[in-house]
């Protein structure tokens, strides 16, 4: 019987998770969404706005600022590699996102005992200036992200 | 001097809104988000889900359920051509939506004095079957959708 | 072997759990607030606005539209007999609602699958009057409001 | 021609708004509510549960929970001496709150360009624990909180 230090790890654990979801996240890579950090209960994604997310003010449509931060949501919420689903989400629109923006989503769990969870995601553009505020609410299901891993 | 019926016709105005709207939306149409039904305070969107929807469980991304519904909320808030922007939304996941969905959403005004408006949009797959539920807030600025129009 | 229609009726369940349920609520009681009309999933209260609940503008403090609101969310979520607790719950504020109002909340299920609900609550003033709109989302736990009954 | 430094300092602004409010507000200290600290764009408020807070579980009801933080909310965003009402909050209840508990409600901004402002309060018990989380959305009116102040 060996102790197995690297699945405990949680950092590591949470890295393992974060490699697999995003491999498997054809919507998040699609976006060109890039998964720049991750820990446990928290995550860093970041999105450069392009043509095809831009509304009829030529700025960036809100379902795409949501989209980012969810799906930091989703990596932070799994990170401990116990699968968790969004049960619901709300965003304000703290400002006009232009074309050329490079939007950067910061996940932290605010509260996690027992099975759910509530997440606040910070969305900022190139020049660190906040132009959203997420805040999600998740909940543990059967399963492992990364099946036998920790 | 006379008058234009046409113009003051709030179903006409919300039409030619919506079309004004649609054509500027690169977002929309490129998600091959149709646009059903549009009239005062309402509209209703259609979006399949495609390939490049699909999380890592194989479902839809829950940023393109939200995506879809913002922008039957944009709709319906601009629909008495006065520009308006959302300010805040939220959405609760009531089902997991697979990958051959085709989902509809409908927004309707729930309040709407003065420059507030709130808007409840029900997103159903193809069955009627409740998948979310979207409560946006919006904020009329200055200016027209269309201009001129109404 | 004799069936049991009573325990078994939905509707009288329901019953039997408002006023159990108000009996004990020293809080929804201490606040003036009638118990109207409960059925499955839905919940009817009223509340007059008293002197202790005016803010520093001489209108309802909005935690106490809320708070009726919220007991609304609770009566119709343990309508089943299965107690449930509220997650989470949010509240538009629509009007100012004046030191002589009279306020109705009508809760009513929006989504129940499973053991996670939505419940949408409206809140209107003696004249029918829309002057708030709640959302809340509760979570069944173990155990029952009336042991036994169903 | 004489400067009025008194008036000029936001801190001293917020105080003198905490001090006016306070006495005005008959709600607030009808539930025994205290204003520990105000400052420019925050507020920390604190109250003890009381028997006739108490639900049919012998916890304090959520409403007064939310009440609590919406009092922390509406200081924290009159305290620049600019009338400011509440559009719409939500609360997430993370833990039941007996009956000895003390509460403590604490304001910050998280944005507030323009005439919109969003609003933070975390609220704990008397141990330090996170028992809430609230997000308010504001918006300035005309008027002073103090006319003549700032």
């Amino acid at each position: 019987m060996t102790p197995n230090p690297q699945q405990a790890d949680p950092q590591q654990v949470a890295e393992a998770v974060g490699r697999a979801m995003y491999a498997a996240d054809a919507a998040t890579r699609g976006l060109g969404i890039e998964l720049l950090d991750i820990g446990p209960g928290r995550a860093r994604l970041r999105m450069a706005v392009r043509p095809d997310m831009l509304n009829g003010h030529g700025i960036c449509h809100g379902g795409f600022m949501f989209t980012l931060a969810d799906s930091a949501f989703a990596f932070a919420c799994n990170s401990y590699n116990k699968a968790a689903v969004a049960q619901r989400a709300d965003i304000s629109f703290l400002a006009m996102v232009p074309h050329d923006a490079v939007l950067t989503a910061e996940a932290r769990e605010m509260a996690g005992g027992g099975r759910s969870g509530v997440y606040d995601i910070e969305l900022r553009d190139q020049h660190g200036k906040l132009v959203g505020l997420f805040r999600g609410h998740s909940r543990q299901i059967k399963g492992e992200v990364v099946p036998g891993l920790a």
